[in-house]
């Protein structure tokens, strides 16, 4: 049997916000011994001045969630490791200092600090220039910032959920709507889950395109790791299909493609495209784990829903921001022009939803660390992966 | 004999500003029976963070201004009948979540869902290039941004009115400044009211340049129609003197020139620009009717203030923002440089202002509809309105 | 014997942030007769809202530290003469409403009417393209626009301090952070003090490269200063090495260069570019004296911290801005390109910080004043002036 618990935090509808929210085991039974917290509040001060932030612990498990950056992730931590990156950007950047299309569409860099942010929804990759069709139904060039807007819209609907049963469920549910008049109308649903005491944590996203004419979508999960996941000789474990270098700077260390420097002061960044195995039903799963193979994270996902793999090395030095980016997506983070020439632009039909879903897992121990591997090693099975040496023409917008 | 109620809201200068308000017969005596109503209140959630919202009712009209968005009007209603329509921006959006010069400086319409909002003051229109003097003196090109700036600029002084009489005025006065140095400094000082029991709103605005020097304004009050107003076979009454195409895809429907269309999914919008005729001492009046007659809203202006009339035809699916924008204005929504060679800014001398004078009225029934359209073909009289098929090339920079 | 009383007002680390504040003898001895005060508040209304001031009264000077505007100071006053200027833009503007790159870069003027800004810290002076190296280690053309980030960017840390002695300051301590991932990362730490009774405030600086890759910096101190301070026949009283006209139009009135117009409708800017005379250690000393040399305010600097000198001169009428500017900096307001080519853009080492103090003192009354010229007077010492008739090559890019 079990019963759920719900709390409206924000609804623009019935305009309806609350500042602060403390949800426990005191206060709300689950007949668990979990130390188990939900915690809503507002930051004051700075950048950080009017930005909702909802921190969740299953007991083993926390992370915290930013409804005003469009539900990102902003960092968790498992028995005392911490997930996510120590970002040159400190605090967490209301959306309203920020300007996109700042220093040539690279605005979006100046609130980037979260553990997972998703990039998208109408486009996400480089900057670059794209042609539309404008409101007189004529071809228009208009410029894509960086990434897109997702990440710097306030959820408009959000939602605290504890599913009493066996075992308990922490859930939050948003809505994120990026519209505009004459443009790309598109919400995107989140749930943001973990089990009581569990080392995991779901997001099942839908993206919805709310205008009756279709619409084009980009989805890609930012997912960033500073120590101690990444460390000199921590490894990306992969089922690989074929992998390619963006760049020329990609190239240099394709010999080590699955393995990470220590910090590296004028490290500049090297981007790998991938396309993976999955298992029968589509499933694939990554994992980056430390050098002693004793500790790791691991991420699954759809390789139908996400086909593209992204790995972002950027093991620069710890104060400028010693970060691997592991980023499932629907697309490649190059120009939109270039991903839809290439056919990785989502196209949704009128009032139609396209599902992401996504894993992540924390594992601590050889053992466990280990089994994960034997998992990705099945996947692999006997295909030989192909590394290319230089990006495909239809891989690289930069190759 | 008749008193007035004053209620200060918001006044910069003297760091006042009042959270939330209620006004009513109850703790505001007016010797009536009319169920009025003021609401002051400040929105809270999402994009609508810190909005403020001040709701009118005057017992049977209610409409709500929006001090946070340049004293716009958000929706109203009339017996139960909508005024406004409804966009697929959903929210109101605060300005600090807009980027005016975004996709190609179209940012202003990701909070573009109002009734009645104001384009403006220094320029409005469709984006371009313009060429203004800068700080040095010399000749510069600018950018600017689709209708200007004055919708997303809160107001710096708002007043609550409640001038108790026969009939008693409940009006919202407010003050807006777009200033900068170096640049336009002008102040947009307006009054909206109504009278207990009426079916009649009216804005009265005065656009003062700050400055010892001459500037430019652009004036236009975009006013914006969904259903019931519009709908199939709904018919725009006008008295017109000329009407020509913007450009050619408004060309295409030049034979149903006054009439709507129906929700028409993946419709491409048509834009026409008006002379109208008026009364002796200047006054035009346009009205916007249903298909069956027994409904309709009408605009009263002098055409001596607003010269132009524009009407936008949006008759997109109900789901993409299903609008009708009439859109009286000193200028045409063409950009600012071409409205300029063509004679169509006005030009504000140093210290002066200029009045703007829109009243909205709303007619149940067919009498009162048919004693509307009377009116207005009375302003019609002999005069045949010249149609062109092409827009000469003084009126659409499109053409 | 001495004690220092702290109170933090801010501390984003810790989400604290303190509303309101007031200290003065009666909640806070310092065994003072004098009237001090310090008052936080917080703005209301228009585009004030959320803008947090500091109030500072030492008894006979008083100034206003803007923290959530980069801490700069709005305006002062001492012995009722009012130091700042009456901008056409009269609220302080909450960053969040300035788009920088907005009208060709001159966003900033929207929210220019403070005492004391600061322009910088990556770069200030005119808009313009620079070329960087981005996140690729490649070349690339980035907008810059005018006067950089760092006046529109909240604090992180504000703190309050009283160190109680003889004399008794009242300090202001500010740390704002100009940081993105892969660009600059740059900390202003400030300390804004005054003692007890004084005609006098001191502005320490400290500017710090947070990478540990070299980060270019620029600062220059926008001193601005209207009536009483500036009126016609004021002079700016300055020990000068070299000074040159920025461009024809300020060659114009070369002739006068000392000394100011009253306020002239339809004044177009005038710039000029110093290298000014200091002492033995570098200190240099400047005045903005009136007309009858019975009113003064003088600036200390270090020529090391700050070689150039730029006097802005907008004698315009008192509406649009009558204000001239004296401005210490690290670089000339040019575009940052230009200020690169010819040596003057500092470069920051990993981690390093570079210092930039300033003091400003006000004069009343005759022999007050003609101290201070007498002290400037023996800067210059023996040496002639070099006025150029054309600004050098090297000096502006505007000549």
């Amino acid at each position: 049997m079990s019963s759920t618990f719900h709390q409206v935090i924000t609804d623009v509808d019935q305009n309806l916000w609350i500042d602060s929210l403390e949800l426990n085991e005191q206060n709300l039974s689950t007949n668990s011994s979990s130390n188990w917290e939900i915690k809503k509040s507002t930051l004051q001060g700075g950048l950080q001045q009017g930005i909702d932030l909802i921190e969740v612990n299953n007991g083993n498990f926390s992370f915290a969630v930013v409804p005003t950056r469009g539900m990102g992730i902003w960092r968790g931590s498992y028995s005392g490791k911490t997930l996510g990156w120590d970002s040159p950007v400190k605090d967490l950047v209301h959306p309203a200092f920020i300007e996109l299309n700042d220093r040539g569409g690279l605005g979006w860099l100046k609130g980037f600090n979260e553990w997972i942010v998703r990039c998208g929804l109408s486009s996400n990759g480089a900057p670059g220039n794209d042609v539309i069709v404008d409101n007189n139904g004529n071809k228009a060039e208009v410029f894509l910032p960086l990434h897109g807007k997702i990440a710097n819209i306030p959820a408009r609907f959000v939602q605290v959920q504890v599913e009493v049963g066996t075992p308990t469920t922490l859930r939050i549910r948003g809505i994120v709507e990026e519209t505009m008049l004459f443009g790309p109308a598109l919400r995107l649903t989140t749930e943001i889950s973990t089990e009581l005491g569990s080392n995991k944590l779901t997001i099942v996203d839908e993206v919805t395109n709310l205008n009756t004419t279709p619409e084009e979508i980009e989805m890609l999960y930012h997912c960033n790791y500073g120590p101690p996941f990444l460390e000199e000789g921590s490894q990306l474990v992969a089922p690989v299909k074929l992998s390619a270098p963006r760049d020329q700077r990609a190239q240099e260390d394709l010999i080590s493609l699955s393995e990470f420097r220590g910090p590296t002061n004028g490290y500049v960044e090297q981007v790998y495209f991938y396309e993976l195995l999955g298992d029968s039903s589509g499933e694939s799963k990554v994992m980056l784990r430390n050098q002693a193979g004793d500790l790791g994270t691991s991420m699954s996902f759809s390789l139908e829903q996400m086909p593209c793999f992204s790995l972002w090395k950027n093991t620069a030095s710890l104060k400028n921001g010693y970060v691997t980016g592991l980023e499932p997506g629907s697309n490649f983070p190059n120009p939109k022009r270039f991903e839809r020439e290439n056919g990785r632009v989502v196209l949704l039909e009128p009032l139609t939803s396209r599902k992401f879903e996504l894993s992540l897992e924390v594992h601590v121990g050889s053992e466990a660390v280990s089994e994960v591997e034997k998992e990705i090693n099945q996947l692999q099975g006997s295909t030989s992966p192909e590394i290319f040496e230089f990006a495909p023409k239809n891989l690289s917008a930069a190759s």
